[in-house]
């Protein structure tokens, strides 16, 4: 006799419909996907009109998504998922640098420019200078490291979310390290900034009595060969955001000193190694 | 110290952020749904390019829906989702008829027909009687009870999905229950239909091996004063899809007797007595 649907195996009906010929990864994400679902709502008891919540919030995320937002991926950051993907995917043996979430202000094709080289190009913000060596787990410098960095401007805003105020590439740039492996340009200290709140996900941290701000911080993905891709931040220590980073990208590893700067050219300078991890 | 996140305690460090005032419930729904999205994403380590597709698949399916097609629901109904939020909420104590899934293609406001009248409009399809009655679960029929039915066409279409080629109001009408709480309407044997596979949940099934029909079914809500709303179909008993419905409405208790008519005015006939629990 055919076995139906009922609530108590719901989960196994639904994995049980699969082909045969079915991707066994697919298979096994989807039911594994299908069997927490269910978990869930079963946990929950979830009413329908909880359920319907669902639907038109997912909607309304899926709506609001255009070529220069990605409402799907703040609220996958929002809820921490992006953090623990990466997390899953970047394990590092002890000492290595970690990563954290890439985010969704990265741009391919920044100027390379010199070591030394300011990348803050509109007059704002309290510059610093920013240094330190690419090295290995054994403390050895990486020779031809590319440093690829973006940080947003005093404002709180990224180059391209203001393109028309702020200069082209400004806060950007490509960097790549030489035989001793250091590494030194001129930025600002960086501000912190609410994450886009004006869609689903806003209503939604606004609901759970959140705020969408994300502590100050310089972004880095540095590649070398034969090492790990390394994508990750310094955060300034001193941020009251530092401890309730509305995407959960803060590890105690990545705080980096923000000091009054001793070099005569800027006003802070922050110290900060990379380990790279051989890949 | 700040505890920051974590892989291991990822849940934890997302739900401890809401606020102290948010509501209990959405506390409660979200902790838990985060919990189990997690979990999920542990069990299965779930890689970046993974990540990258459920982005994409969501974003797709938030921007195909329209005031016409809701693809969200969709996918929760071949995710089995839609039929156990409806299970968690519609137990029945025995005896009593099963809720199956309300679907996308009721519409409020059919005509209010006198039982014995036809509500196949469009002369296609084998006609059939449906006959039966209203009653409690001590058997006592149910006077004044409200029957909206609603089927597919012929060729496998809802008024709605077609409404240049059909009539308004095929295959639909609202009946009331006299004193004896007995019904009776002509309309046709329903057919099988695939769900709209043309978008992303479509794809969704063609990567799962899976096909997008649902077994033929009757449309059936039910209401009366004191007792609890029942949404439910019947299906026809012989359909090759009854065992694998792409939406999992299918219950044992469902499946209608269709029989050759002895009733000299349709080619099928089809008795089943609806049996509703006190609300």
């Amino acid at each position: 006799m055919t076995q139906y649907f009922t609530e108590e195996r719901s989960a196994e009906a639904v994995n049980g419909c699969m082909g045969e010929t079915t991707d066994p990864r697919i298979r096994e994400v989807m039911a594994c996907l299908v069997k927490h679902l269910h978990a869930f709502a079963k946990e929950i008891n979830l009413t329908q009109a909880e359920w319907q919540v669902g639907i038109d919030f997912l909607t309304k995320t899926g709506q609001i998504c255009s070529g220069e937002r990605q409402e799907f991926i703040l609220l996958s950051d929002t809820l921490g998922f992006s953090m623990l993907v990466d997390a899953i995917n970047n394990r590092r043996p002890p000492g290595a640098t970690e990563n954290t979430v890439f985010g969704p202000f990265h741009v391919d094709g920044a100027p390379i420019r010199s070591m030394g080289d300011t990348i803050s190009l509109d007059g704002k913000g309290e510059s610093c200078l920013y240094q330190g060596r690419v090295i290995d787990l054994d403390g050895r410098p990486v020779e031809g490291a590319r440093i690829d960095v973006w940080s947003d401007n005093a404002d709180g805003f990224y180059d391209v979310q203001q393109p028309e105020f702020q200069p082209k590439w400004n806060n950007r740039g490509i960097f790549a390290t030489g035989a001793d492996g250091s590494y030194s340009f001129i930025g600002i200290k960086p501000v912190s900034y609410p994450i886009p709140d004006d869609g689903p996900v806003g209503q939604m941290l606004n609901r759970l009595g959140r705020h969408p701000y994300r502590p100050a911080h310089m972004h880095y993905l540095v590649t070398a060969a034969g090492f790990q891709k390394l994508v990750t931040h310094t955060f300034v220590g001193d941020d009251p955001y530092l401890g309730s980073d509305t995407v959960f990208g803060v590890k105690t590893s990545l705080i980096a000193p923000f000091e009054p700067a001793t070099n005569g050219r800027t006003q802070w300078q922050s110290t900060f190694d990379f380990v790279l991890t051989p890949g």
